[in-house]
């Protein structure tokens, strides 16, 4: 089977701009094509378009604005993680022999739909994922005795790494003072806990192994592929304090790619709220049970970048439809040493972890150079 | 490379229910599994959902209604072609080696908001199917002296042929007379020369070789694929009497499963208004331009159900999502020579044509024994 590489990328500020959904796909995309001139568009067999947004047949939508007639063209949704699962439909088109090249590109508006849980009944009227996420702190602060201060530090270390990140939602410095004293939202959260919905675009290029050779000097393969769905509703999780979904989507990744978690040198983890960070690291097998908050402080005091180096979402921004792609575009600049301040040292294998709803569904994915 | 097959179908009737979405979905999915007890639902990679209704995660809430936690899951749409847009998806997936298994569930309400094209401004106020349909209705009379009266024997046989489909939205017979003495919609369309928007669901699930064999003893095999996106606005389309996306998408699909339109013996045409059905005939090379006519008149002369078998959309009904499915579950059934009286004699390899909007996407897929 050929091997599916990423060729290029494309990436807009994340702002909280009111633009229309087909002006930030294509934003994007632009600056794909604008720093790729070796990309012929009429090689583009496939244009995958990630989004929450409700309207319809985006996809050849962008392919005209973009001069392009591709032969395979939809949307893909799957709430947060809708940027992963198209990067995996993307890999099997090629993986399958059915394309060649195949563009993803996520985008979403910052009032997106995607944010107000409409389908889940289970909640009753506590339909915002600030109650599943204010649930997950309780239960992760009672079960390993962790701190509100604690917590907060996920924040003040994503907001520190967002600021080297140009295109962050987020430019500002934060205390854990500063994020204890933030608008109360629940018991368990504060405003500053929170990754924040936003207005933003991400492209990518997956390529067939020879083709990514003909496009880039530096490539960067995908090696892993795990996702898992445990259900709908949160409450249907058999705990609140660690990820089934992300432990199992991890764990096919990493066999797939034949690693193991200490060979990660650098990851993208969906912190949608600052208790979703230790959490997934403890349930990847970054760090025992209970001890993700001890890894994040650590890194924290070394200066080291190699969680979120970006910001992670609640310091980048979290446009739904996007977040993955973005996720998978810093890894490959991690992996190229393209990452400016950034950079994580020698970075050769990496890892990005997405997911939707409470941890309900995960997508793994490894990169390598 | 696997072979991919289709292992099962569930279909549900269209009708004009008000049902929630979830349990439109819910329902084909149901009756496939209940016709099929040798499948063991843990063994389900993916569930792909098309459909073009605004609710989000709709996968993982069939998933978790089915009691299945697959790997993959999100949903796909693609206005009215969504539907074979997912079964490319799960081909890709299985052909890719990432799933053995992949549950496709496509499912509508009559009020779906793919109906209306909100996304298309180049129409200006003109934002519904009909105003090109009536545009291709005027352009192929007069390119071809095509009376009105000829145009509506298509939904004459359609609706012929939906009487011996169980599931057809009509179970009525009308003459051409009835059709020309329907509503007039615009000065060259009468509603009965329309599809009709109804509720409705369809599920497939697609195999790997072993996993097919396993399941089923009369596997169908996906043996050809054709998809091509032209625009997203219809007004620019080269023709407005032929379709390009059609002629490029059935070129693709017959030549990978290396056979020509003469050795087709049952099709599913996409005939969401009468003037597509001869149009697409040609553009996929069942007969000459301006003679697609000739060939509905012989077929319907001679009661042979060739072409839409179970009546086509005009007279099934239109569940946009679940479409291209359901055309998929029809020509499955008649290549088992188990499609009742709608049975054509002999079917040993069938064609579905499914497009969206104007013929500016289609997918062409070629199925055999």
């Amino acid at each position: 089977m050929t091997k599916v590489g990423i060729a290029a990328y494309g990436i807009t500020p994340f702002t909280k701009d009111d633009q229309k959904i087909e002006s930030v796909l294509f934003k994007s995309a632009k600056n794909l094509f604008e720093n790729n001139p070796k990309i012929n568009k009429k090689d583009i067999d496939a244009v995958l378009v990630s989004t929450n947004n409700n309207s319809k047949y985006l996809s050849p939508i962008l392919s005209e604005m973009l001069g392009m007639q591709p032969k395979i063209a939809h949307s893909i949704e799957s709430l947060c993680n809708s940027g992963t699962n198209s990067i995996v439909s993307a890999y099997s088109y090629i993986a399958s022999g059915l394309a060649d090249v195949v563009l993803v590109t996520g985008a979403e508006r910052y009032d997106s739909p995607g944010q107000i849980l409409e389908w889940d009944d289970s909640r009753g009227e506590f339909k915002h994922p600030i109650f599943w996420a204010s649930i997950f702190s309780k239960s992760y602060k009672r079960e390993f005795s962790i701190s509100d201060e604690q917590l907060a530090l996920v924040s003040v270390k994503n907001h520190k790494q967002a600021k080297e990140n140009p295109n962050a939602l987020s430019s500002q410095i934060f205390t854990i003072q500063d994020v204890m004293n933030s608008k109360k939202l629940t018991d368990d959260l504060k405003v500053l806990d929170c990754s924040r919905p936003c207005t933003g675009s991400a492209s990518i290029i997956l390529t067939s192994e020879e083709m990514t050779k003909k496009i880039t000097d530096t490539p960067i393969w995908i090696t892993g592929i795990g996702q898992k769905t445990t259900s709908a509703g949160f409450t249907k999780n058999t705990s609140f304090s660690s990820m089934e979904s992300t432990r199992q989507a991890g764990h096919t990744a990493l066999k797939m790619a034949n690693h193991d978690t200490k060979n990660i040198d650098v990851a993208e983890i969906h912190d949608a709220f600052s208790v979703c960070e230790p959490m997934a690291l403890e349930s990847l097998g970054f760090s025992k049970s209970g001890q993700g908050i001890s890894m994040i402080q650590e890194l924290y005091e070394t200066n080291d970048f190699k969680i979120n180096p970006r910001g992670g979402l609640i310091g980048a921004g979290h446009p739904l439809g996007a977040t993955g792609i973005a996720q998978t575009i810093e890894i490959t600049q991690q992996l190229q040493s393209n990452a400016g301040n950034r950079q994580v040292d020698s970075a050769k294998i990496g890892l990005v972890h997405n997911m939707s709803a409470a941890a309900t569904s995960s997508t793994v994915l490894v990169l390598e150079k």
